[in-house]
């Protein structure tokens, strides 16, 4: 194992560490568990957004704390959700009074642990919603997709619903925009490298050097088949028919691409995907509305890349649009 | 060699086209060569800041065009610097009528190549200035700074240089910040893996499993030293002893830090060096203005990090914080 880091165990607390000396000006620490919030929560008369889940996804989660994004993120271990005291003090330190609502993926150890907190925080009297997002096609369930992992598409819900909770609309209506969102979203990647956790010591899977894997999690959990390295763009087009067949996507739909690399894919690979990516959504007729390249949920050090697309209509636009000032993603509105 | 490419010899017209099909919003190719400006160049009454050098650094140099940044970058291949005719071309394209700044690193063929494209562009009239970084420690020459290269530090002097040029600044007092801020920029980086360029099918180097290169550049170019691979506390210290020691930085300084991931390095491990960083600079007396952490200037898939330190003072601090609206850097101001 060759990485940059001093004790495997205090990985996640260092980086907290480091990450506040960079940040500490807009993010602070809670003293009652390994939470961070938005430097001014609870910000009153809002919704408050809270996610969490394990680390090692930068610059998901921490890095879209801010102002028309997250209010407070529970940061777990490497690839381990946060435990529910993590997540409770979340939601008491966002609670501006409108309530909060949490955003998670759908991992059976965040749905347990968000459930505890949500209701350890009602018998406080807070009002908390949920909403569970399950936008990763590679992980199957076609005839119950409810069971399918959350993965980058979570990135597209914590931007919508942060900016409708910045307006200061109610609860209710911020769950819809998370709801509607994720109903619209559809992702799926492929991974040619392995990532390895610290504690762990060796690669979460082996592949073969001219093998990928298609369909693959974002914790490098195994996908829907182990397939030949093609060149990229056939890749795409494999990617891009399986993602527009599943909501279906159909000509005259609007819709934001998201092509995220999962860690070690250079930037210039993933613009190469884009370029075909933008080829099949167009042929189809679909209109691209926004087009979104980069690292937006990682796994450690794998390489790969996922292709997302979500469906638009007026409402979202306006939302996918309006300011955020965050770590890692900043628009000051278009 | 596994990668997500179709031609290796295609793979940075086909880069250009997906980044364009995600910013053509707001930057656009001249017919004439691959060089991409702002769409609304040549922005009159402002110097042109422009730049070029090899593809493979992304985000850098064309993701951060924009206001308050760049007006143009010449494309050349990977780690192969542009044409003089690109950089001419990218003159001509920003030249607003108060001259135009050529912001370059030091290499041999991107300073020919500038130097000629200048001379062409003095030919037409149009007023042209250079300036040359040298921010790069683990490049050697301590007896003569002149020969160093410039690596990262470009990012500081982009961001500072495009502020100043975006006030309306002469061209003469463009160029003196662009100096100012190289000579006040010291970094040093080091590898634990090196990256492949597809072109050449076979990796820039070979490190043991248990070693890295000290000072290592971005293309891959061997250091000051191969040493064994250690925590990454002492890797930092390393690091910081030798950035610190070179300008000097002294008690009293305040600087703006950057930690640059190299491409497959996780944020995870940044922030752990981040922390490390803070401590040693603040031990010093020396205060963090700022810092900086992510991927602003990698060697496609290569592992490894560099620290930036640069010295601040009143305007130097205000041109940082100025606003900038960039495909990879944007801040609504500070």
């Amino acid at each position: 194992m060759k990485k940059f880091i001093n004790d495997p165990d205090a990985v996640v607390d260092e980086m907290v560490d480091g990450f506040l000396y960079a940040h500490g000006d807009r993010i602070r620490r809670l003293a009652e568990a390994r939470t961070l919030v938005r430097a001014d929560a609870p910000v009153k008369g809002k919704v408050g957004i809270v996610t969490g889940g394990g680390s090692g996804h930068k610059p998901s989660f921490i890095g879209y704390i801010g102002k028309g994004m997250l209010d407070a993120v529970a940061v777990g271990e490497i690839f381990t959700s946060p435990p529910p005291g993590a997540v409770y003090e979340a939601i008491k330190a966002t609670d501006g009074g409108k309530g909060v609502l949490l955003l998670l993926g759908n991992y059976a150890g965040d749905v347990m642990n968000f459930d505890m907190a949500a209701e350890l925080a009602r018998g406080d009297g807070i009002e908390v919603e949920q909403s569970i997002a399950t936008d990763d096609v590679g992980s199957g369930f076609k005839d119950d997709k409810s069971k399918r992992r959350g993965v980058v598409g979570e990135f597209l819900i914590w931007k919508m619903t942060g900016a409708m909770a910045e307006r200061g609309e109610s609860l209710s209506e911020v769950k819809r925009i998370a709801d509607k969102v994720n109903q619209n979203t559809r992702t799926m990647g492929v991974a040619i490298s392995p990532c390895t956790v610290p504690a762990a010591g060796k690669p979460t899977f082996t592949l073969a050097d001219d093998e990928m894997e298609v369909g693959v999690g974002h914790h490098g959990e195994p996908g829907l088949r182990r397939e030949k390295l093609k060149p990229v763009d056939e890749i795409v087009d494999m990617l891009c028919a399986e993602v527009i067949s599943d909501l279906p996507f159909k000509a005259g739909d609007e819709v934001v691409t998201l092509i995220n690399g999962l860690g070690a894919t250079p930037q210039l690979e993933l613009y190469i995907a884009n370029r075909r990516l933008f080829k099949n959504v167009t042929d189809k007729g679909i209109r691209v509305y926004r087009a979104l390249v980069g690292e937006f949920f990682t796994a450690l050090e794998m390489a790969g890349f996922s292709i997302t697309l979500c469906r638009l209509d007026d409402e979202l636009k306006e939302l996918l649009d309006a300011e955020a000032y965050t770590p890692y993603f900043t628009q000051a509105g278009r």
